[in-house]
């Protein structure tokens, strides 16, 4: 398949037909390549994780509902390696096209999936998101993109980076499209426009600033406009890096953890910057992920007394819009930990969030995010159709 | 060229006639890829240096006396990534093979320079040895190598890692070959076979413990027969662990120093290993290298003390034999931290060592060496070419 836009995996050439009927037929649609299919080696980002691992025998269970509800799979698309990036740079492959802003990295690490939406190679596209992966590159590159709440849905046959965060997700330019694959993948309808409560971020719009808050202005309003009640909040009582650092030690402990053989036997090829990544959190000690405990519990705590039933709470999905291309390994390093105080929200309390591409900041598409309860996935997806409408 | 040993660069084709005249009219010898040759790039045996610089303007200066003496420049030999290994094991363009045990790594990072030599492919070839990286693939390829003395020869257009201990080598079959390319390379008559006392390091013995010991025990002898007088001392008064930390020290925070900034730049793509080594030296402070100031000046005096004009100390080169390809990354760290025990003993000095391939561990080659003092390369190879005799 021809690809301008770098999203699919260089090499790659997956193609399996969907049934003839169902809910989504006619639809295309890409995978990350950490979801297995059948008769290809999963990849993961990584030349030699593919070197070193066979062909996967069967689909993993979400691709095989959505190819049972009539959707045809047309590629395995580009991550950041092993999942651990959130700006969709690989070192290998390349970086998927961001068509948004074609000067400006696409976010990742579900990178190749999220340039295929937007650039109009396919109708959806299945992604993950541990720490955002799913959230950042549908802000990046202006598209819907949803981050289910953590649990609901299988993670087999799917490459595992950290249990305790680790959720598919998946992107759409329209979200109708996204809802009725959720409907597929949830089993259950999407419910008309909610009833719902809203509560606004106020800390979150801190951390991104002005430009970001003047952009999602507008559609905050119509946010309010279709609530019930409209209040602002400070959502974490001490601060966000707070609970970033608690949710960060827990899933650099656990990442490090679901690699580590593999990395002592392989001696993979990593870019720096993954590299890197794999020694800061390999001084984790299990005395430190005891410590983050009570940190992720009052996080936990405090976003389930917020997000009681009927409540959603609005928040820039990314402190700004996708950075310029050419990052130096600091400012990538600097990005990431910026980013992370707004994703750790939802992310740390396995909350479901839709990010929806509402705003513009220097010409470039940023998110406007609402979290909802947990399993409330289907509610979510039903008022970011209703924004659009 | 077919390239059966896979000690070339892959995709490298460099043929420099050398001068019809000379007296290394009629050899062949290759270098490590990280010698300037006009018209290619210096790779330094990672494709994103070799992406991101651009083609040598001229051969440096050790090249260009070699291609005047006659000898004929047939290729670039693959190294260790930026020389930053002890193995031979480049993640990105294979292991080289070691002819005299093909299950076992050649050792590096000179590696395919001593392949290539080992191999029959060339008569000699230049390396480059900062903690060792001559002297263990001469060991482990059962091939003649010499490590000159700190600052002798100049490093003009060669890739610099550790300017306190980074010198060039090379490597031969015949020692009269090693002695050819060293007198024109020092642009020095070598000396008929010298008197000299000689020092047998116990401490460096006990190191590579008894199987190198008795297979070293002959050649050992041999040399005590070439020897005015002989004694067995301890060559360090506390324990070779302190000097190896001390050289490990600022040789690391130089290495680091040398590529920091195009790391930064870069994002480059590393073998797990060699990330880790940047990784682990980025940690060293000013405060560390300043603090290792006194034991290397403490290993320097000893030195000096021992290898006053005459004096030759014999040691093993190696710890043992190649290790068996398929390391894992704990079983490299381990022999590293082995090698270095040895390598450390000249190397951090800045004094000659010539090694021998005279022994065999389990099958495998295991060599002797001669270090000399300051500026007495041209008597270790006359002593080399004694030995065979």
């Amino acid at each position: 398949m021809s690809d301008p836009l770098n999203a699919f995996v260089p090499g790659s050439q997956v193609f399996v037909t969907g049934a003839s009927e169902g809910p989504l037929a006619g639809l295309r649609f890409a995978a990350k390549d950490i979801f297995d299919i059948a008769g290809y080696v999963t990849g993961g980002g990584n030349p030699d994780w593919a070197r070193t691992h066979d062909p996967a025998t069967a689909h993993a269970p979400v691709v095989q509902k959505l190819l049972d509800a009539g959707a045809t799979l047309i590629g395995k698309t580009i991550t950041d390696e092993l999942t651990r990036g959130i700006l969709g740079i690989n070192a290998h492959y390349g970086t998927p096209v961001n068509t948004a802003a074609p000067d400006r990295v696409p976010g990742g690490s579900s990178s190749g999936s999220a340039s295929a939406v937007a650039g109009g190679l396919v109708d959806f596209a299945l992604g993950s998101d541990t720490g955002g992966s799913v959230r950042i590159p549908s802000s990046f590159c202006g598209i819907y993109g949803l981050r289910p709440t953590h649990g609901r849905i299988s993670l087999e046959g799917i490459l595992e980076q950290s249990a305790s965060f680790d959720t598919i997700g998946w992107f759409a330019r329209d979200p109708a499209i996204l809802a009725r694959a959720g409907a597929v993948l949830f089993g259950s309808a999407v419910e008309e426009t909610p009833s719902f409560r809203l509560v606004v971020a106020e800390d979150a719009f801190a951390v991104a600033g002005a430009a970001v808050s003047a952009a999602l202005a507008e559609p905050l309003d119509r946010v309010r406009a279709l609530a019930e009640t409209s209040e602002s909040v400070q959502v974490c009582q001490t601060d966000l890096k707070d609970w970033r650092a608690a949710m960060g030690t827990v899933q650099s402990w656990e990442a490090t953890k679901s690699f580590a053989a593999w990395v002592d036997a392989t001696n993979p090829r990593f870019g720096f910057d993954v590299a890197q990544r794999f020694f800061d959190s390999a001084t984790i000690t299990d005395a430190d992920v005891a410590a983050a405990g009570p940190m992720r519990q009052a996080h936990c705590a405090r976003m389930a007394e917020i997000v009681t039933l009927g409540t959603v709470i609005a928040l820039p999905t990314a402190p700004g819009p996708a950075p310029l291309k050419g990052l130096s390994q600091t400012d990538m390093w600097d990005m990431r930990a910026r980013i992370s105080l707004l994703t750790c929200v939802a992310g740390g309390a396995g909350l479901p969030q839709v990010s929806m591409p509402l705003g513009r900041v220097d010409g470039a598409p940023v998110g406007l995010s609402l979290i909802g309860s947990a399993h409330s996935d289907e509610k979510l997806l039903a008022l970011a159709s209703a924004m659009q409408a």
